[in-house]
């Protein structure tokens, strides 16, 4: 690349630095916006300058909104005496896709970690604690992964809450279109001791 | 997704056109940005806004470049007589990394193609072969990628240059560090015909 290219060239190393691309995926998505730069480059420019200007986390439960609370937070008709626990931002925006439920979040920010040193003040737990008596809270619903970290997670945070509240979780099972034969073993035996009448 | 997050649901769906990323690495590179709005989202949309504002196409080669001639159209240093012929900026970057060529180029923009309908006007062909006396051309080097489309476009550019100049093309033959028993035959008979006392 020429030397004057500087900009171009500090644009590759930015993009190169985000989940899912590369040095060589980042310079092909950048040659692309520059040959579509009226379409694509100028106004993602702007799209993500308004995003900067605006997104900050909902000081009540850690979602993305544009103002001190979130857009749920901030809308009592979700207020319906449940919380539901998420690892992320990005759980939370797979929960709502599912339209299923309709109470309030919490995100947690992470998982309880021993290797990278993650305790439970890193994470959003107290904040939880605290918002029970406040939101008249009844159920608490872990949607956390069930990876080792979300499980371990899970539990400590269904200790602390102890008898306060009802604590539940996802049920684990066969996926909606998921073919036995591909899936793991502990999927299988999880399931079936889940079985249910039909 | 909330409502109210109309902003960041724009900036996903743009970045999902990006050649590399779908809805899904979009959703999770801009999850990404926004935790790291101060680092990566700012500074992102300010090159992004920098490049969008500067990167034009050379008017002599298509190189991308920041004023109307290309640092190395502007460059005297770099009319040595020969021009290599690519495709694409993708290409004449990848040939800049190589650092063993030290003319001009000429970016064509495309390949021919009967299926696409991309005719020789539709490329830079008739700027190239303007060029040819103004910068005292001597050889042209076809570099064009070892697909059907772009060995077509060769061919009809070298018949193009006729005897007025030395046309040549990159060599074909096993590449650095490859490994016989992975290479196709096509690769492995060329690199036989071609091949050079030890």
């Amino acid at each position: 690349m020429n030397d004057s290219n500087r900009d171009i060239e500090a644009l590759i190393d930015m993009m190169a630095r985000l989940p899912g691309l590369g040095p060589r995926s980042a310079r092909r998505a950048v040659l692309h916006m520059i040959k579509k730069r009226g379409l694509l480059l100028g106004p993602l420019a702007e799209a993500m300058q308004r995003v900067a200007d605006t997104a900050r986390e909902c000081v009540n439960c850690g979602n993305i909104g544009t103002g001190d609370l979130c857009e749920i937070c901030a809308n009592n008709a979700r207020a319906n005496g449940q919380i539901c626990v998420v690892e992320d931002v990005a759980d939370l925006w797979a929960m709502e896709r599912g339209k299923a439920f309709k109470g309030r979040y919490h995100v947690l920010g992470g998982t309880l970690s021993a290797l990278d040193a993650v305790g439970p003040d890193d994470l959003r737990i107290p904040r939880l604690l605290d918002r029970l008596p406040g939101e008249d809270v009844k159920e608490v619903i872990l949607a956390l992964n069930a990876t080792v970290d979300g499980q371990t997670t899970a539990h400590y945070i269904a200790d602390q809450l102890g008898d306060s509240v009802t604590v539940t979780s996802l049920a684990q099972g066969v996926p909606i279109g998921g073919e036995l034969d591909y899936l793991d073993d502990g999927t299988i035996s999880a399931a079936l001791r889940s079985r249910r009448t039909f």
